[in-house]
């Protein structure tokens, strides 16, 4: 079976029989800790994030790495972030801010990116007069001048071009989107900021959502449209491409090229004496996550195999509405012949399916499973609807 | 302009000037409680709860209503429930279940409709004997047998026809979804009950979700499918229809006219001598809710004038997945032209609009808006995404 497992990784694996992640044994831990439970690698989250440093260093791009931490916020994660100095925090809303804050993390070491962004936000900004807000609109950009006139900031601007793996996750393009200011009202943004006395010291934009080495053509345009609002702000001195990068979803997806991509950005950067800043969530924690559920169900209905578990898409929803693929598999290893089966949630709605017409050894009921690439936008974004919303999150620290 | 609002009702609309609902006006209430708040209206929940008991009573249907708490959980409005006399409870979940219990629902008054139930369901379940169980799979009945044989219990069946007024929320249909036991499994259900000696005493199927008027032919429809399994099953007492009834989200939608859903009922269940059930949620408590937001934002980008509001879809996500059209109306009449807006929530996802392309006065800054219709699967399927969870629950009483 394991030559068939695309996504096997030295971290994530059969050993005899058993389904290993980050050294540890799934099956032990889901039978003695129980289900729902999500499990987390914080050496995955670190490596990564030192494969980015290392390739934008091999480049000798100068950079900083902001973790957006919507994607997840679990504390011992944050706290591990906080320790390894390897990067700040993005954050989108107050209590996120807040959250940066308590999470050990210094006003210099945070962003502000969010949208329509309420006075109560921006009051509480003008008290971290250190952190790096990048306004998102115009009105924004008065409101914040009225509050703390003479303050830096960061432009989010939006470049009209998505690199999006997936058309219904997109930041910008061609449909009108509410993010980021639009070249047409790049003169009255520096009039703004003239007559507040704000310091444009940062352009960012948002490039997309989960990019791979195909989308990277689509980066090297965006950092084109970029340059026509660099042209026009000078002082400029960092440009913030926001997160985006992506992990593979299904086999034949190959990982991000991360030196082709490192590259590509100093072709734009150094040239440009530009100082790159990132804010990765998702690609720093997406698969270095997994959930652990029991299947409770096995029935043939009408023609489907049907697998029910103990969880929902409550827990993770990029599933039933962006129709993301999960990857499903058993924790122990089986000689039991492949079938075709649909993995159902236990949340009474027809949308709450987790994987259709996916092929596994076909699970008995007790069995434990993995869902992975779980690890961001599912516990941070997950709900009690129909009161199912209870689950542990188990960090493992592995060898590191 | 109140002309133009097809949504007005006598407890929901504006008196000189100013939008009331349930005798609250709506501004008064919004500055003074601040914002984002879900505003519910009791007597709007129970004039409908007794319409439907009117309605049935009139077409001579001997009836027990169960309210679908996975809509709408709110303690004061359980409390309400539970004081009126008009209903049950239906649960999903074993949370659901103990909170149907500690809102004063006596076992009996209690009906448990879940999907991928898991043994911790049916130890609970075993534990609460009055309960009704509808088995939903073949595997439910054969692990709620061994826990408690004897026992009365509902089958949940798949009559494989949907009257679904959104092809997107379905129950049953031409696909095969998880739910219920289909009628080529009807042998085998009947088998495993009598080998645990279960009385199958009611049948229970889900017809569809938000039906109206033009669906009324797809319930009968639907109640013919029914019929194939109740020949097979001559000791059910019940029928129980599940929930599903819908309220006008549009200009056009007339209100289900209720004498002929009863009359439609009536010629089923009275000849066949069925007491009928019934597990309305939204139907009892979406029209009797809305959500009040801050406008914070108001800036045309890329040709689309956008209205960014102090709430996103993480409180109410039924738009943003479902394309469900959100009713948006500002609570002072203005004699500002209407414009063509979006409504822009503050989640930083691209699909996190609220409404798009709808018409309304030019709000400014600053002030508030009411989103109608949000009563149910909101504040119950609400997430802390982005940390932007923080929301108020208002119940108003009015006059009654």
């Amino acid at each position: 079976m394991s030559k068939e497992n695309w996504w096997q990784r030295p971290d994530l694996g059969y050993r005899n029989g058993r389904l290993y992640f980050a050294e540890e044994d799934l099956e032990s831990l889901g039978r003695s800790m129980g289900t729902p439970a999500f499990v987390y690698s914080l050496p995955r989250t670190l490596d990564k994030l030192e494969d980015l440093h290392d390739a934008l260093d091999a480049a000798q791009v100068p950079h900083t790495v902001f973790y957006a931490l919507k994607a997840n916020r679990h504390p011992g994660l944050l706290n591990t972030l906080r320790s390894s100095n390897l990067c700040g925090v993005d954050a989108c809303s107050p209590n996120e801010l807040r959250l940066a804050r308590q999470s050990g993390f210094q006003e210099r070491e945070i962003t502000y990116t969010g949208t329509s962004v309420g006075n109560a936000d921006l009051d509480l900004l003008a008290r971290m007069p250190g952190v790096q807000l990048n306004g998102d609109s115009l009105s924004s950009l008065k409101r914040l001048g009225d509050r703390a006139p003479g303050r830096s900031l960061g432009l989010r601007v939006n470049p009209q071009l998505s690199a999006s793996h997936m058309a219904h996750i997109s930041y910008a393009g061609e449909t009108a989107t509410k993010f980021g200011i639009y070249l047409d009202q790049l003169s009255d943004a520096i009039a703004i900021a003239e007559q507040y006395r704000l310091k444009i010291e940062t352009l960012h934009f948002h490039a997309a959502s989960g990019y791979l080495n195909d989308e990277l053509p689509l980066l090297a345009a965006l950092l084109a449209r970029a340059d026509a609002f660099l042209q026009r702000l000078p002082q400029v001195k960092n440009l913030d491409i926001g997160g985006g990068l992506g992990v593979p979803l299904r086999a034949g997806d190959d990982p991000l090229d991360l030196n082709a991509w490192a590259q590509l950005l100093a072709d734009f950067v150094v040239p440009r004496g530009l100082h790159l800043q990132l804010e990765p969530g998702d690609y720093l924690v997406k698969d270095a996550g997994l959930l652990l559920v029991e299947v409770n169900t096995v029935e043939e209905k009408g023609g489907t195999l049907f697998v029910g578990v103990d969880a929902g898409f409550n827990l993770s929803n990029l599933h039933a509405y962006y129709q993301y693929p999960y990857i499903v598999a058993p924790l122990l290893e089986s000689e039991t012949p492949r079938r075709q089966v649909t993995i159902a949630g236990n949340i009474n709605e027809g949308i709450d399916t987790l994987a259709e017409g996916i092929e596994l050894p076909l699970p008995r009921e007790g069995d434990l499973l993995a869902i992975m690439n779980l690890g961001g936008y599912s516990a941070s974004s997950a709900s009690n609807h129909c009161m199912r919303g209870d689950y542990q999150e188990i960090l493992v620290a592995g060898n590191r």
